[in-house]
């Protein structure tokens, strides 16, 4: 049993599932896992990652961006673990994105560095908070899309004694951003004088075409988009003003931008962990998009039968998030169809047969859509196998400010 | 300005919004708020309660249930907060409903009396923990709908020397439980045996009735389905079995089950805050459901206008709950149209005109569905007017174990 201070030893096969919950509670409370706690000991539902596949999928992704010469700055805003990204970074990452300033304090108070905070900064508090982050983080960078918002920033940093590095957001369909080409141009000019202020460079995420069915479609979508923030940085150039950094990108378009001359950066989030809404856009080679592997799961247990074909589990509308129009998916059943049933509650299914499952059976289950799932739990459990050997606190969930 | 220690002072007008957001973080992390922020000071997207209304639509239900002789136990997975809870309670509730154990256990740590679980607690560790939750919460209730479960809950708690208060919960088409009628008859009998267990009453939660659209097809729906779980209680009592409880209701059908002879207790959750999707569902006396407030909102600021017509607000899939079909609605300008934009953005338009709105703006939107949009948050902002009178702590944020 674990005691207080007493080293980790891997526990031997007739030692689990025999401690209690106290006991449990404790080496939770300790962090100290590895060696001592199994899937089966974590209480449900429960937020899981695969750690062979993770790491799996941040390899590759690294490798990808080496091979193709392209910079890499994972989106933090699907993982918001600090933990994370600091693996990311250490496997070749050049930083990590955040969408909010307030994931971005955390992110800098837990030593991750390169950040780039992909939301302007907007109101005079936010924009102290930015000035604050930089005198701590000096190589973070902010996005504005307008000259007012830069002027705002410059003033700020002025009276701080700092200077800002900006990129300007192009509007490429989706999020945010200025117009891109003359109007992007006349903004990055207007910015010139600004003397507490460093043109970075360019962003231009498109999120539409990240999710276009089908390979091809994809490709075709994604360069006629992206050809516009090419554009304007070809015309920032051409005027003698250098952009060294065009970063976007997606997990859906990162062996398409990739190809893109004049895309220097990309910026993919969901690669790392991946969820059913990316596995059904197809990939390059096939119907099912499987260049990553499926590393999220939540693992829920079966609390009621109420008749033999119904099986409801204890993971709802809080444990996973509903904005795609598809159910979470069963790993070790997939044959099994799971209705949301209410705020608490999965509802099972099986087409035609009796349902081979009891109250307090486990069952994990691949998430539709993993950023905003994972916005939902405070932890990650890094299960290798099926012995927990890490876990990683989501320590900028709910930071969506 | 505040000063550590200082005493609160409420801020003249033409101190207002003059703060630093260093104050302001000082301010919100001492908690004591009043007098000294308002709504204006608060970084976005943040959740905020008009208290007024708030309080309003608690004191007109525990009036509706007194006038009615039903016993009220509002449920607290609609707010998972403490301080909400207690003030239910100081109104006139008898306690307070929780979805899970963890969420109990976190209410009951904060002095949260009354609790009734609503989900059956499943397995090794969770019977362990509804134990040790007994032991300092005696008057606490369970739910179990099958036999191997109290026998499991008996055990433990014959182990611990206490007794569990438990409620049988009847399948009526929604979350979790045993069939009504005979089933669930020869459950409450098979329980009598067990000597650490004490037979509470009966849980009837019918969900797909709440939600019904036109009050006269919802009165239908509802009264068929509780007719069976009120026919439960009749076989029991006809048997001998005491069965002093009937819990059920909802927002939906505060109205109606009240009517129905045999249901003895109302355990309605979104009522305190009301939301856009029980708007829709129509009143007794109109089209629109209007019998409590919108209390509930989440405050947004427009970070980006990509064009005239077109304003990006900074709250998207994880400011609001997504499981409804309907999107957010501006509180202050109704007409605007709220399309989610991706994780983190909300895209407004309005229809065939130019949007009067600037980046900065600040906009209050009436939420979908309330209690997945309150498990997004940590803190409710409670408002009088414009002024932040309380934060209330979202304590069992996440507590969906």
């Amino acid at each position: 049993m674990a005691v207080l201070g007493a080293p980790a030893v891997l526990r031997s096969a007739t030692e689990r599932g025999k401690m209690s919950y106290a006991e449990i509670e404790k080496i939770l409370a300790r962090g100290d896992v590895k060696g001592k706690l199994f899937k089966e000991d974590l209480p449900t539902p429960a937020l899981l990652v695969d750690l062979d596949a993770f790491e799996g999928n941040v390899s590759k992704m690294v490798r990808h961006a080496k091979e193709k010469g392209r910079s890499l700055r994972p989106h933090g805003k699907t993982h918001k673990c600090p933990e994370i990204a600091k693996h990311i970074i250490k496997t070749g990452a050049a930083g990590s994105c955040t969408a909010k300033i307030s994931e971005a304090e955390v992110f800098a108070a837990h030593g991750v560095g390169g950040l780039l905070v992909t939301t302007a900064v907007v109101g005079r508090h936010k924009i102290e908070r930015a000035v604050r982050l930089a005198r701590k983080s000096p190589d973070i960078m902010f996005c504005v899309d307008n000259i007012k918002n830069a002027q705002d920033l410059n003033d700020a940093a002025k009276s701080a004694g700092t200077r800002l590095n900006l990129a300007v957001d192009l509007f490429v369909g989706m999020r945010t951003g200025i117009t891109p080409g003359e109007p992007a141009v006349r903004l990055v000019e207007a910015m010139q004088p600004l003397s507490s202020v460093r043109f970075a460079g360019l962003q231009a995420y498109a999120g539409q075409a990240s999710h276009v069915v089908g390979f091809e479609e994809r490709r075709k979508r994604s360069r006629d988009i992206m050809a516009q923030a090419v554009e304007t940085r070809r015309l920032l150039e051409q005027k003698g003003i250098e952009c060294k950094l065009l970063t976007g990108g997606s997990t859906g378009t990162y062996n398409i931008d990739c190809d893109v001359d004049g895309i220097t950066e990309l910026q993919p989030g969901s690669f790392m962990f991946m969820d059913v809404d990316y596995n059904r856009i197809g990939g390059q080679d096939g119907a099912v998009y499987q260049d990553f592997r499926n590393a999220l799961t939540v693992y829920t247990t079966v609390v009621s039968k109420p008749d033999d074909r119904t099986a409801i589990v204890d993971g709802g509308l809080k444990a996973f998030s509903t904005d795609k129009p598809f159910p979470p998916v069963s790993k070790d059943k997939p044959e099994l169809k799971y209705a949301f049933g209410g705020d608490e509650h999965g509802k099972l299914t099986a087409e035609g047969s009796a349902l081979a499952l009891n109250v307090g059976d486990r069952l994990e289950f691949i998430i539709p859509h993993c950023d905003p799932t994972v916005n939902l739990y405070d932890r990650i459990y890094g299960l290798r196998g099926d012995a927990v050997e890490t876990i990683w606190l989501i320590a900028a969930r709910g930071m969506s400010q």
